[in-house]
């Protein structure tokens, strides 16, 4: 039944409003960032990582930069429990790597994790227990005071339990289902954990605000963390941290203004994935913070290996429309953005700017292990002339006349929307040659004799049906007597209107040029040519022979 | 380069402070829905729909409840152009439905528009040009002043050719660019487009406000809107529009945030197809607004059809994690989400809940044609006895006694933590059968006769090794007398520690009864079996069988 009458806002607003955050603008410094993926990613998986995935994984973390990773509730599986001890057996914990686990706030659970994570030279032991109004009546069944007292006798457990081991232990504390949790309650089972805990400025301890299913609008969070952030004891000595989830699809958001609103730290995943709609995405919001000069402190670089590896290992797909690495995102069919994309890159070289400004592309698709070539300007029937001008000269060297653009670019899209495809370089390239090389339905120049009196003398020599003719005529350089010889014997006006020349492919003596060349007919029509050889000269007749036949084909 | 201090923030803050809008707290009306599908979602094809796909996408979009529905940029392309002359001569289009269509504004592509819409009942013409700082400098290479006049000579001209024309004319001005335009200057250039248009309360014109890339957090997009808003001539004729895509992941809270800062209507696109990231995704803001109890004023509750036909036309996968729509996004694998939903759903029958509170789904997803069976307990390694008791009790009717669920959920975890996979209901009751029932290592009981004489005496016989056996005895009940002729025999505990039994399939006479019995060995743990039967009390032996022929077994 689709009726939105069964549904009401299941959050709760804070008791004050909390809205000194919307005053900042920007995040000026990265968070404290916790990979789940090994956590919460993999208990969303159709299949979870086997042993040997989850190590790769591991190590696939540690190279992006993470410091604290979140391996698993290792008390839950098998595999989670045989993967920690791995990990502490084998030293594969880097010196600057803390490992995290969780744990629900029961004894038998909480003990259990410990054996676990015994041995590990760090580790944050991460507790929770749900506390929203909808957990507490229907899966609880527990007062407030209750559910207070599962955090409260987690907190000490996990104190008593700590102080007999070896090993740097700091501790977590989350508030499950914070979002669906009254903002004072949420606190006072807080402040409650943090007063058993009593962190000091050398050992902190964490308090971790999880949007575990999302409720609000993304500024309600950040109220919410605010008033957190303004009522917590021992403010100083908690690091505040957010594990936002997306379900309604804001949780780069809820990240992003809960940071504003005093957060941290933030948990998340490699592009998201995470239960249901996911969790929230680092690299998105670490690419945030890149592209406004803020460092990410991540290194994002190989952005292909990096999705590679991740959809081997979770048999996921990254959205092709997904920011900063989903296969479309760099992408420009439409000619306008092409023609601006096209611009912009030749302002920067130009000018030679500090900063990238080049229109419709947030970043430098380079930065990210993208190319040009195959992931920028892309040629289908919405693109325009710019556009097939670039594919042209970032492939095969080629300038085109700006006059001559609009021509190839009407040619060019009438191929892609007939056949609804796209075109790739070679096949724009085809196109071109097809339209402007050696074209000669009506005649052929088969020798050109040049001589120099009185300006230039010429005979050429044209092939037409058959049979060949001769024609003298004169001009005042060499291109321009074999426009007025054949102007003169086809009684067709072919004035020049365009011509430019330039280097295909500079390899010593292979090189070779290519001439295009327009002219304008009877009824002042622009025909186009263009003629490649070793020969300059060679070049440019051959440009004209072809600009020639095509305006007598069209006055025929 | 992998560097971020080639970037810089290239949005510009409003002169004066805007943050009215963080005061409220949820949006409480469906703005105006635009669907841009069929130009900016198709612009972002790699193959763009053919015709007879567009008119296909133009009804889906009809069914959905669209009023107004951009359908192209006619000057752009030969199908274009041709699809709005069918949608109009064939009379394709309902009259609630207004058709829009996009020009930039130069004079020649806004005549050929006005020649694309001519004989349309109502339209509205859509002009843009670029106006932001990066565009200024590097594409047009023009002031400031010759950029707002490119704008107030198209306003002009559609006015112009407006009035010419038979049918209902609105006008559209979209600052393209919005988000990298200086907001005074923005606002300068769209109120001398509405200074031009002179909208009234019968002909409000649209003013629309790209963020045509995302550039910003989106509370600053929303004190950029509310600028605008509080700024605008003739404000209250005006309608503004907001056009989000999703380069930094926030495209939603963009129109959301913008809608509390003044928006009236948003431009988007079904699943967020569009240019690059996308477009704002109008499914997820509607049922943002569903699950908060806002009339989305579109219908979505045939979710499934949406997607199949959405993908099919337009080669584009739905991500499994997209909100409100994606394969996994009502997912449960882990235990203790299995455990609260199936409680919860259990409460809000008891309970009979006026609102929808279950943990763990914003919304229930058959709204919108999923179902329990498939997409929501799903088991694999992560899973725990909840959802296992919750799979056997949707799909076969099985009530596993809460006693049992533990020893189940572990031997279904360790199937699937071995075999890494997801189990099917299938294999999970494979599971079940092999542990539970008709377990036989040790004996069989192969008949069994009772009589009522001071209690229930029995004679129960028994299989072992190759050997019958009769055994006497007697008990309070037939069930208990069974268990003290086993206990007996064997010397060794039987106390039946749990014991329940319900109908199974219910269809007269071939109903039967299934039958759990659990009991508890000498050294106090506990062992469990099934049975079904037609009769009640056989059912109940062969479930006891079970559990004693385990028990015997493991003290081996």
């Amino acid at each position: 039944m689709f009726d939105y009458r069964q549904y009401k806002r299941g959050y709760f607003m804070p008791p004050v409003e909390c809205n000194d955050w919307v005053k900042k603008e920007y995040i000026d410094k990265a968070p404290i960032w916790c990979s789940v993926d090994l956590r919460d990613g993999n208990q969303a998986l159709v299949e979870p990582m086997s042993l040997e995935q989850k190590l790769e994984f591991f190590k696939l973390l540690v190279k992006v930069g993470f410091k604290e990773i979140e391996v698993g509730f290792p008390a839950a599986s098998e595999t989670e429990y045989v993967f920690l001890r791995t990990l502490i057996e084998k030293n594969m914990i880097p010196d600057d790597v803390t490992i995290q686990v969780l744990t629900q706030a029961r004894e038998h659970i909480i003990k259990k994790t410990f054996e676990a994570v015994k041995g590990a030279p760090r580790a944050i032991v991460h507790v929770y227990n749900s506390t929203s109004l909808a957990q507490r009546e229907q899966v609880f069944r527990k007062s407030k005071e209750d559910i207070k007292k599962i955090a409260v006798e987690g907190a000490k457990l996990l104190k008593e339990l700590a102080a007999k081991e070896e090993g740097n232990f700091a501790f977590e504390y989350s508030p499950e289902s914070f979002t669906g949790t009254e903002p004072e309650y949420a606190l006072e089972v807080c402040n409650a954990v943090i007063d058993i805990w009593e962190p000091t400025a050398d050992n902190k301890c964490i308090i971790n605000l999880p949007a575990t299913v999302e409720m609000s609008l993304p500024h309600v969070f950040a109220s919410q963390v605010e008033y957190m952030d303004k009522n917590l004891h021992n403010r100083e000595n908690v690091i505040i941290s957010l594990h936002p989830h997306n379900d309604r699809g804001t949780g780069v958001a809820d990240a992003e203004l809960g940071l504003l609103a005093g957060a941290d730290r933030i948990e998340g995943t490699l592009f998201g994935n995470g239960e249901r709609t996911g969790n929230v995405d680092v690299i998105t919001l670490a690419m945030n913070m890149y592209a406004q000069g803020v460092n990410p402190e991540l290194d994002l670089s190989n952005m292909p290996e990096l999705s590679e590896t991740f959809e081997r290992l979770t048999q996921m797909k990254i959205d092709d429309r997904h920011p900063y690495c989903g296969k479309l995102v760099f992408a420009a069919f439409s000619g306008s953005h092409q023609d601006a994309i096209s611009k912009g890159m030749h302002y920067r070289i130009e000018n030679d700017t500090e900063h990238w400004t080049v229109p419709y592309l947030p970043i430098n698709p380079e930065d990210v292990g993208r190319t040009y070539d195959s992931d920028v300007i892309r040629i289908n029937s919405q693109s325009g002339k710019g556009g097939v001008a670039y594919v042209l000269e970032h492939n095969y060297g080629m300038i085109i006349p700006k006059k001559m653009r609009e021509d190839l670019g009407y040619a060019v899209k009438d191929v892609s929307d007939v056949n609804h495809k796209e075109l790739t370089p070679g096949e724009v390239l085809e196109i071109f040659e097809k339209r402007y090389k050696k074209y000669t339905p009506v005649f052929k120049i088969t020798e050109v004799h040049f001589r120099q009196i009185d300006g230039i003398q010429t005979t050429v020599t044209i092939e037409k049906d058959g049979e060949k003719i001769n024609i003298e005529s004169k001009g005042n350089g060499r291109l321009d007597a074999v426009s007025n010889a054949l102007s003169e014997y086809f009684n067709h006006n072919c004035d020049i209107c365009c011509y430019e020349e330039h280097t295909l492919n500079n390899k010593g003596s292979e090189s070779s040029a290519i001439a295009y060349v327009g002219i304008v007919s009877d009824e002042g029509k622009e025909y186009y040519g263009a003629g490649v050889d070793h020969d300059i000269i060679r070049a440019s007749i051959d440009a004209l022979e072809s600009a020639m036949n095509r305006s007598l084909e069209k006055a025929e």
